[in-house]
């Protein structure tokens, strides 16, 4: 059905998540998390695409501006032209003359171009009545070439090595998609281990998340060494030495710092440690990586571009490669990491948790399974329990495995009464924390 | 004195330079040099900061939006408290829990906060009475090291290193003040070479540019291989054999494209390749480092911050150091580079042009020269002859030399006329434009 882009909406929506010290970690101890969230409105009755990203409070308003600063190079925009040559278009988004110079590909731009151009897969998705994993699964091998920004990753990667490894897929496709939705995907939970939780309540979630079948468990580290033993070793006999316990130092530590650090922490027989320093070190990332093995080093949810994630695959620096939904430039850069990854044979386990990434990154950790690795193994979708209460078509759990999503598009579309009532500043729940600050001052 | 930064204003500020080509290149075909430009009030009579980050025209609206939401953590902090700890109020802007989350560390947001932490430099240096190059100057070593944020550089530079640095040439600093004062620092110029100039203009340029004294000229490359070669031919034989060539690919290429093409452009000598890939690739760059030897690597317009810089170096992937006064976040973060750079033996050559940031950038390489390098060999500022008439302190170029500016401050304060004129979008140049548009329409 053709359609034509004729406006963007954009809502700045923010949860006071701070108040409970759910997501707090080393870096950042009292997030709000938030989304500037965008609709794509149509000429075809109906049909709309949504879209945003994450991000966990202050700044969300420079992620809307920059949606705004997008929105002339979408509207008036043919969908069926986007998608022909999808990779060109995202050119058009991500190294416009000026724009870019704010950029390149990084920081709140690159952000906003993610919320724009994940709002046009879902828009897409739901113009083909199909889930974003099942449109691209159903993609031919040169569909989904065409959609990949090739730009900078070419010494890596090539567009006919990338066709090479999705060709070597494509017959086998069929068969991977019955098994994904018969069993789920796995995943892991990181809503055990926030860094602000006491260690009883740390105890208590970790036996609940083996109740409920998780066989992988991440915890925050990074502020406090014997803090972080003591919490590890509270997990470890709560899991039992046969589940996998991850850590997150989310770029707390110097180079130095990071290898000593888990040196210490060694003996809790940690399957990762992620983000051990700053995001845009591939060399440090590389170092911490040779020194620390068998500890794998997990890096990703800050890594702004496929640039940054082909210099990780280079230099064996990463063993688990975490893409981010919005992070990155949306799908399509997605799909340049999915496709490098899987040359260079390293897993990918996309980050999520925060508002809505839970249930984007189900999507292409799906996608990779039937069409660009082929395998689960060693690969695991980051769980986080809050937050799913105001999407339409919330991450279904079951036996701590994601379920595939069914409906058309996305996933991310968030119901109108959230938006309304988490809207910054002025949205009920705002309006009622100011006053309650004012009252108290 | 003692001050309290009492408020902040912020302007977005452009001149419609896409009109005449001036500043074209591979990347960026029609720039409008823009900033957003930063005065910090304070309660003292007079007294002012006044700070500007760089960009090409859209995308400036976004730096502004930053500098306001990064104004909560200025206003109502007093001077004297900041230049004490000054690294530790670097951190305040740089890492606070929730606004890093859309950097870090990069993109507009720290765009906005090299405006911001410019403005307050400007506001110590006027307060001492001294322009920012000799108050840095006459810093103790251990003043210096406390402005420096070291987090994420350890690895490659801790500040005792540092302070050996600055101690060793500390001695000597008051003679090579001396030579600085008497013969000026040396300068390139950019200003014959734009992408969109004809062959003419550029010869005619060149030949102006060598009887003004300038021993290094820059050309833009990465188009067109045979446009590259025959401009290259004609600015070789105006400038000769002796002087310096360089040229500038403004990260138009792929790694294997780079090193092919500037194989190409060998036989013209050319002094350095800058910019020849995506300025995060610190591998590609250290790849064509090594292909292309011996012509020297150069980059750093877009180089986010000190953890790039620190890898760039540690690679050995760059043969100049080309700093940006506000693509960085500030002198702070220069800092860094600057030590680091004399840590690896690299030459310090500043990235310049623009608006403001040839007068931004001379601060810096004087110092460098005083107290970090003490050396001017194979260091060269850049340079461009235009928009310096809407400062009221700007650059002074004899016999292609920056002479040392003498007024207080970082020569950065615009007239208020410039700032009127060229307001974004309803300042009477823009108007104008509006109405011609208009008016073709």
């Amino acid at each position: 059905m053709p359609a034509t882009l004729t406006g963007i909406r954009v809502y700045d929506v923010r949860f006071p998540t701070s108040r409970t010290l759910a997501g707090s970690d080393a870096m950042h101890p009292d997030p709000d998390y938030s989304a500037a969230y965008v609709v794509l409105a149509t000429d075809s009755p109906g049909l709309e695409g949504h879209g945003l990203t994450f991000t966990i409070g202050r700044g969300n308003e420079l992620c809307v501006a920059a949606v705004r600063s997008l929105a002339p190079f979408v509207v008036g925009q043919r969908l069926e032209d986007i998608t022909a040559d999808f990779a060109r278009f995202w050119y058009r988004l991500t190294a416009d003359g000026q724009l870019r110079w704010v950029g390149p590909e990084k920081g709140v731009l690159h952000l906003a171009t993610a919320a724009v151009v994940n709002a046009i897969w879902d828009l897409w998705a739901r113009a083909e009545g199909k889930p974003v994993w099942k449109l691209l699964a159903d993609l031919t091998p040169e569909q989904i070439v065409s959609c990949v920004p090739f730009r900078h990753i070419t010494d890596a990667l090539t567009p006919d090595e990338a066709l090479e490894i999705l060709r070597r897929q494509a017959p086998s496709r069929a068969e991977r998609e019955q098994e994904l939705l018969a069993k789920g995907y796995p995943a892991y939970t990181t809503s055990a281990g926030w860094l602000g939780y006491p260690d009883e309540q740390v105890l208590a979630l970790s036996r609940e998340a083996v109740a409920q079948g998780f066989d992988a468990i991440k915890m925050k580290v990074g502020e406090d060494l014997e803090a972080d033993r003591q919490r590890a070793r509270l997990i470890r006999e709560a899991i039992g030495p046969g589940r996998r316990l991850m850590m997150d130092a989310n770029q707390r530590w110097d180079v130095p710092e990071a290898i000593a650090w888990m040196r210490e922490l060694a003996e809790f027989d940690p399957w990762w440690i992620e983000e051990p320093t700053h995001p845009d070190d591939v060399l440090g990332h590389a170092t911490i990586a040779r020194e620390l093995s068998p500890i794998g080093v997990a890096t990703g949810e800050h890594c702004a571009n496929r640039v940054l994630f082909k210099q990780l695959l280079q230099a064996g620096a990463i063993r688990f490669c975490q893409i981010d939904a919005c992070r990155l430039g949306g799908v399509n850069e997605v799909l340049a990491v999915l496709l490098l990854a899987a040359k260079f044979g390293v897993p990918v386990c996309p980050h999520a948790g925060g508002v809505g990434l839970c249930e984007y990154v189900q999507h292409l950790a799906m996608f990779d399974f039937i069409a660009v690795s082929g395998s689960m193994e060693n690969r695991v979708i980051e769980y986080v329990d809050h937050l799913h209460e105001h999407f339409l078509d919330p991450v279904v759990i079951r036996a701590a495995r994601y379920q595939a999503p069914a409906r058309p598009g996305y996933s991310i579309a968030m119901k109108p009464e959230s938006l309304a009532t988490y809207a910054y500043p002025d949205g009920p729940v705002w309006r009622d924390l100011a006053s309650q600050a004012r009252g108290m001052a």
